[in-house]
């Protein structure tokens, strides 16, 4: 049997009259969906409107957490302590189990946003506010996290961590991202990403900007639909994927196989 | 053995810097708290030190859900639909939960604050949105409300619902409360409330307006804290109650005992 | 010489991340602009960018000042105050004119947007409210209102007053816009629109839904811009007026030419 | 004839139904006000309010912009580029002149607020943004600062800068502040207060934590109100102050005063 990917998309991302994205199209493409929870992004009408959508699509329902900052998207780092990420991230975490609860369903993962998410990566203190969040709430919750210390504080409170594999993105030979700042960070070119996924998802490989492979784990793969050749081409990683053997499935399931085989 | 009363103050109404009533005093004399959401006041870091105390002192925490208006304190209406409501209502009753959920307690009641409350119990549609919303997230889930549409749509969803005494304000014969417009709607001799409050408690009996005793219901009782003689009031009502030997018990505990009763 | 007329159309009208509307296209057709100033859209950036857009090309700027529900887009009714509402406009035209002098210009206008837009047609109190807030802060700010308790107002402040005309709109015999709920209430054809526009600016007549001509006064017509057919039927309608001889010209010139020839 | 100083207060700090400090009190204190404009505290009621109280008692009304963090009271950092913060200043500046324009005065003067405050003593770009804004919008604008960044800036742009006086912070023989983090560093005796800033106000010196006595301008000293004991102390700073000769005037009188000194 091929191996088992995850596809995870943000969604929900609009506010009031304003919409972001094609959210239609993501949720027949996507297997998981990180659901904005109000403070960047999502108000209540719009969480529940996306709930909804994928308890009737099957997709694995995720909370994406974010600093208090609407108009900055939760994009702008803010100096807060870790106790008020902790409480921020227990109240959106909250808030969107009411409309997973109202639709029968739970929350499969989470997984911090925007500048949130960058410094959990980097910052143990911020990391473990979210996962003790995450932990006393839900000890199964997923985490979803590159390697860095969100994972870190993640395995070391018991909690089920999920790699997010970065396809658009160059790799340094050491696993980590090449800085945005440098030239070549960014991966534009469709065919590319396509290939990359494949073989990150079906070899555990990626090549890095120096020319060598890099043994990469991934069990979900983030993609985006911010714009129409955004969706398009999160369509063609899907059926790439699917053509070269490889089966779509929400994060849980992903984990699950792999502890079956390990 | 003599009645049993639940006694409920709002708290946790501040917001980031700034502070509303007395909490701590208040926290020694009620049994349940009606716990701000973050709507009309209360931030995550204020709902989570208002849970933790309830849950040091055995207080029974509350859902204060309200309309999204923090400059109004949630007394302004608003022209919202019954959808708005109700994911209004779910995402605060969820973002409370979360709270709940860290501190290894349930929520135990919900009651809608300001004008929300004032509207349920009026609005058939916003009473339904509430009890809607209650229902399929937690069918236990005591809904606390004065005789009217609240408590008829508690009922026809089969909540649990708990009728609150208003011990400071007078009474119509027909059960309903003078409106605040009228001379003499609002009681403010301690003395005068303190001896409503036992004869509510301990006879089922309220004085109305024309001179008639009213048979009254009540599950639990509203104090105040937005000054220190209402704290001191409320102070005196819970020990008069205690010396007419009622029994001061978390709405749970008061429901169940009228069940066991009937 | 033929008459003039003032375009004008709601512009920066997103938040944050989010946009509304092809504001770059709608710049290029219209007179004047309604600007968003943060209580329903429009933040600081937004505001100094389409302010500094409105100066290089000469479009006049207005402030458009709503109730403060971003997540509502202003068009739901919160039931404030008269003063709630002239405090909230002073704030919100205050802050555009920041940016207005920021440019080294003036706002030229003030239109109050949605739910608070309606209602000063038919409400004195806030009709009062606004044109007070305008009249004590510059006595030669132009008020855009449909005929109704908000151009009273004005008029009775000394305001100047800039009637708009509504194009996509049915209208009733005796000068009311036929209300939405009733079938034929919204005008969609482009053509039709394109005409009555013309006779509405040339011959200051529009056919009421029971087939009478109607006596109009438009200083001031409102474009739309909010989907791609919105903005090529207002560039459709500035081309026919400009055919028909009509001048366009910034709403403070209308004015200055019909009181010359008056 | 004796020195002239300012004495100047933050007022209107509440939001909606939350108060801060006793406005009442430290308005027969002070002779100006730094008027929260909405993004940390201060909403359109409020700022109409204190606005109105300052014109009826002669204070003189100054911005107090921050940067837009209700919750955080404007004392969290948060990552905004320099224009972000040119636009949120001119926003806050405009809206506070709205009511001053209604109540038929104008501001004085300007003074970025808790870390906002902090960061533009420091940070050349915000300081660079903030005296931007203020210069194009009103060239004869105050600029309150301490020395630092905010007032080189100020100067350069041909502001009107206002040094304020820090009474209750020990100072360093450099003439910056001791770091709160270091014992000692802010002074709470009531009489040490009181004499230094006789001493700061008269002579123009202050002593240093090492002994050593230190050359210092005041043009206004800042007085604090958000507990009786130190409305108690402002009062008597004030009295002592006028005992010893000196004359308490509006900041701009001050600087009139020392230009036509020199």
């Amino acid at each position: 049997m091929g191996p088992t990917i995850d596809l995870v998309a943000d969604l929900g991302e609009g506010f009031g009259a304003w919409s972001m994205g094609d959210d239609k199209a993501l949720l027949d493409i996507v297997s998981s969906a990180n659901i904005a929870c109000g403070f960047h992004a999502g108000d209540p009408d719009i969480m529940e409107a996306t709930v909804a959508e994928c308890v009737r699509r099957g997709v694995s329902i995720g909370a994406h957490p974010s600093f208090p900052d609407l108009r900055g998207f939760g994009r702008r780092a803010m100096d807060l302590t870790a106790a008020e990420v902790r409480n921020d991230v227990l109240y959106q975490l909250g808030a969107l189990n009411g409309f997973a609860a109202y639709h029968g369903t739970e929350i499969s993962h989470i997984a911090p946003h925007g500048r949130l998410g960058n410094l959990v990566a980097t910052r143990a203190d911020y990391a473990d506010a979210v996962a003790d969040a995450a932990a006393r709430v839900r000890p199964d919750l997923i985490l979803v996290a590159q390697d860095g210390e969100l994972s870190k504080a993640g395995s070391e409170r018991g909690l089920p961590v999920g790699i997010v594999g970065i396809i658009d993105r160059a790799y340094m030979p050491d696993g980590t991202l090449v800085p945005r700042s440098q030239p070549g960070a960014v991966i534009r070119d469709a065919k590319a990403i396509v290939d990359r996924t494949i073989r990150m998802v079906c070899e555990g490989l990626i090549r890095a900007v120096d020319g060598t492979d890099l043994p990469i784990t991934a069990d979900t793969v983030l993609l985006h639909g911010d714009n129409p050749g955004a969706v398009d081409l999160a369509r063609l990683i899907r059926t790439e994927l699917t053509a070269s053997g490889v089966r779509i499935a929400p994060l849980r399931k992903v984990l699950e196989n792999k502890r079956l085989v390990a």
